[in-house]
């Protein structure tokens, strides 16, 4: 099986500049004050906690926006583990660039190291299980890219990128409707060739009436059920198509979920409330030239 | 004295953008789908748990983007306290724009929420101390402004927002400028008229160094200081320079550093690893025209 | 059943300034010259021969754009089938910004119009037969958005919108993944829960192998094959997953295609060699103030 | 004489990031999965039909877009004739990056050598007369600037390229003005230096009228005249000033017109209904490394 | 004859935009902090000495950006003289939106009035002579449009916008294409349809060899000639083509080189050394609501 | 000490994209008529009158955009003083791409130059006392990190860059927020940790108020006072804040103020009505190649 997918090019530029953008504007004032223009410096991109990578082209990207000749040796890969003071990296170049890099790097590497470290140890509790841990929406706008390939370097799945992607009909949608069956009528004769359809369901009669149609969406998401629930739910599709548990989950309760037989489950918490990850870069300025 | 400061109009249409280019591409499939286009709705932003308030008029120009005619009645302002179950704001309009918008609308409304949430349970940590606390550049590339802006409301202060800001020296500067009195001096020539001048310091030795220039910083950072230390540093210091404290500081130290005597303390904890506050949306669609 | 889809607002807003950026540039210095500042118009996009519309909500967009209180009165809707001579939509508003749009507006709705009109012209061909027309990526760059949703108007279906979408397997990609058991095995992987698979097949031979997989992909398309050769593929396949055609299909064999009984057949032709539909705007200045 | 005109930096980016943007987005999931990050491969672009060639240096543009180092050999050059069969340019590189890349430089490709062989195939008809064929601005939004230089590839001219250029009176400018010679007045006053005045007359008489102003424009525009009025009007004209012929023209019609005498013929059909050229993409991958 | 033309909405929109992103950033601190949300205000821009008006629309435009509802009332129009204290224009809104708008409508607006008022005075000292004057491409980057603009409003005129305009045939495309005779013969080719062609020369001699080519130009520029050697120059085209001046023309040797003859006369300091007008914007806060 | 700081890369980019795009559009028609496409050139960078070297940077960005091989060998570094006749910079490549390029070179180096000359200028009246020279926010919208940069070339000072900087309350802050008192409390207690404020007063009554309040400002802005009133202002604040001078200050009165002993001067003259300084691209075509 290959890697990691990678980011994308343009995304890879976008997301450098937004940062640099916000971060530089005038110029980096303290380096070019105490720095001279020619020196130049090395550095260390340091675990100071056991994680997960991520993120690690971002990085280099944002290095070489400022030094496009700086050097950036990676010496692990997105999805390792580390153990506290590994090196993850190491960059040489320009020390004004380097210093004006800094923050930006790190903010975007600690953050997702910090995604990929929470999604591999949620993904430990239950990697015994045949179901798959997922991702949802609920990511920092402008870097859902990141924070989705960073879920994925923890060893979890995501659930769909965007609202063109793959159709949820959830329950404002049955209303709006007018019904469970005409919504999803609906939304299957809207997804056409390209895409699943998945309904979200709030109770074992509303899964049954689902059930019931004549024809069945790829995924059904049982919305805030218990573990019983979920198993007795699970029971019922009995394997015509795919279910998804969501809502009300968290580290102490996800392997209950889970061996409740479900093929995935998504949880927010995967990417909206990540303690950034511990890293820090070691810079050693070159003795003057 | 005046409420908050808003976030300025570029900005916000800047952030309303990046969320929603993200999450729309070529349309929100599942609302086109089932909603017929002129139902409308009408919905809350409910606190589901207590939190301080931030970022409504981010997320009142969110859903104006998608219905620029909906309405928005915001019930709290931001820097208010919520109780659970508070509404803080109601929202009503075209049926699929607050649905296509909704996601985007919480994903930063529960940021921002959030980091104010947090920056307002530190700060009562030390409310009666005269001592300021306040955030660092460890935000979320392309939401500073929002995220310095929540610290705000929940009674923090902010710390420089950008590069060309405030001037600081740390360790490298030092290294590269050939010593701490050469980089003081870089600094403060190039700070000029505009702008103070911040030293970073690892010791009191190198506050004694620094306290005996000629001309002095504008403040002085004491970087990885035990609160013993500090309260030694600042007497050292007596009022000739504002001292800010950092390094190391965690909820459960903060007290003690902050009776220590600086006159600022910054914690990177105020915006790097901040859980989203819990806040729903809660929509009814309008009865069928 | 809902009607059509629309263009979300963001791309609305970017094809028009697409388009008007590159045709004002400094200025229509024609208008400008000729006519008074406060003159006024009224126009009519009128159908100059039998047409599907397609774009009338871009059409205002541009309009709106020079003249945002212009009156723009929709006559047709997108998907109705016009007669010679129809009036579409009727356009009143400042004539120096009628003017100025007007090529703009019509560039837009022509082609369109002429996507939706051969859409809906081969999809007639097919009607009485369970299969669906669909397109492919071969659009005009940046474009896409507006001419799947012409697909749409004429009564065809979409495949995929880029390249994240439904992943497809193609013979670059077998040959790469080192046969088509380790590249399907690698898409299904990759696809999870969000996204479907499709995958190529050049002959029966192959579409026999593909059958024997443990795992299914949800689609299997057969290239470039002859209608009776579909019609066996489809006799193998039996129903087990979806089929579709495409490859050297047009008008003259695309009903014996489908009596073959595929579940859909895709043609570039739908939109990369489309005649412009024959739209015109009769355009009345007013009176003189 | 040089050889024909290059599309400038800037707008090859553009119209480079244009394409990808739309077809990349969160990146090219089938090429991700299937294929190894360091695969190389090598392809030819191919023309599958006799064509003339425009637009190689986008197609590199995209592909380099991708893969900064891959290898792009043209072995023909925009302009060029090619017997089908013919390989256009040879692309060598990282196979995802080709993969990736391959659609949106066959969708350019494809339509920029459309355009230029019907432009040639309807010079050939004319080009023993002394008459210049022009195109129009009804090009395809976003992308005028890869349509105008593909007329140029195909042997015919460009006609003004945006609104600000060369002034056109119309019918509705000489209406708003109060009559032609007020119209006529106008632009030539705001035309200024710079830039040429063209006036549409439907008419011999409005020609005549025309004729008797006392400051001629540049060029007279006969609108939807017969072949035998495009005749007379020349000769009333008796080279004073340019005459262009356009509305009505057809390829069966071209040439009568030409015939007639006029300095230059446009046609929006060389533009706005281009039948995309067929050509192909023969990649083949490098044996695994 | 119609007014001045207008800037287009879309240039006003990415002026004001350069302007405010510029001198916003994360907002207005001061107006902020000293000034209550709802707070009022009106204010007058002054003429603070006598000057010509140009730009109203883009400070306009810049209070608007901010204020969307703020009342702007014109007093005067573009083209106008207004002598020193006169009231240009009436601003009345909310007065935090005004004070961060006053500087950028106060920047632009200065340098437009400067502009104008600077042309107007040059052409005073020739109004009575048949000769254009002109300005050319040393414009400030990025403001091209304005400044033209404000030269129209002076009363003088526009060379050409851009490098795809008229074509302008100087020495080094001489010396490039091998001889005077190469150089226009495929400036010519080059020019087609749409665009004029104007070819430098730089001696009486080179002006006889221009003369005798079988097809002429449509402008020769006489660059750096002395009055007299414009005189004989324009005698020798005896009306044949347009006759430009340009080089080491200033205020003092202006009426002479207009005597001589000339059609148009081009000044590079019409825009690039211009001194701002000194306009104010007196605000008044209302009284407290 | 080091050098003068840098423009930042981004900062550089935008310029350089801002000045081409508007002079480009689509191509320079003339030198693609005239120029063959591999021909080269070199051409010097040449003071034609004694100036002040600034944005040698930006220039050579301009070049490398439409050559990114060109050379560009720096003869002088900006903040030097150049002779009449001397190169600056020696710029070799294709010569299409330098003749594109020109124009926006120029006009950008012209520009700075001309601001980095006047500030040395008015520098020189003044480098024996100890006062600080400064610019201000009139500045050229979309250029002020390019004149700010030039005014730092010349030997000046910066003030604040944008609104967010500095806090200075002026008149109308006064007015709104009711008084001197409220108005600084307010900005001092926004400006926090990392801003300076500064405070405007127009008599020294008003200044005795200021020094009256229990906290001060970081500085006094002596708005309008004569160089008497200054002496008399900067005796009563006696050292304990910084103290700026501005307002109907010129050349010929610099030096009084100057003399009068306040910490700095600020001079919109800096930046807004600026001479460009006379440089010239003598440009050299190789031979045919």
């Amino acid at each position: 099986m290959p890697g990691l997918p990678e980011l994308p090019a343009l995304e890879l530029e976008r997301l450098v500049d937004l940062a640099l953008a916000e971060d530089l504007r005038s110029g980096d004032a303290t380096s070019q004050a105490c720095i001279d223009p020619d020196r130049r410096g090395e550095g260390d991109l340091v675990a100071r906690e056991g994680l997960v990578v991520a993120g690690l082209d971002l990085a280099r990207a944002v290095f070489r926006r400022l030094d496009p000749d700086c050097g950036f040796e990676a010496l692990a890969a997105d999805g390792d583990e580390l153990a506290p003071g590994t090196v993850a990296a190491r960059v040489s170049g320009n020390l004004r660039a380097l210093l004006s890099a800094e923050r930006s790097a790190l903010n975007y590497l600690q953050r997702a190291c910090g995604v990929a470290t929470q999604a591999r140890r949620l993904v430990r509790l239950i990697e015994d299980l045949p179901v798959e841990l997922l991702d949802t929406r609920k990511t920092t706008p402008g870097l859902r890219v990141l924070e989705k390939h960073a879920v994925l370097c923890g060893g979890a799945g995501n659930h769909r990128f965007a609202l063109d992607d793959l159709l949820m009909v959830k329950d404002n949608h049955v209303v709006a409707a007018g019904g469970l069956d005409r919504a999803v009528e609906r939304a299957l004769a809207a997804a056409g060739h390209a895409h699943r359809v998945e309904v979200e369901v709030d109770s074992l009669e509303q899964l049954d009436e689902l059930l019931g149609f004549e024809r069945l969406p790829d995924i059904v998401l049982l919305d805030n059920f218990t573990p019983e629930q979920v198993r007795e739910g699970v029971g019922r599709v009995a394997g015509r198509i795919r279910v998804e548990v969501s809502g009300g989950i968290d580290e102490t309760t996800l392997r209950a979920f889970a061996e409740a037989g479900p093929d995935a489950i998504s949880m927010g918490a995967l990417t909206h409330s990540v303690r950034s990850a511990d890293l820090a870069f070691d810079l050693r300025p070159a003795a003057a030239p």
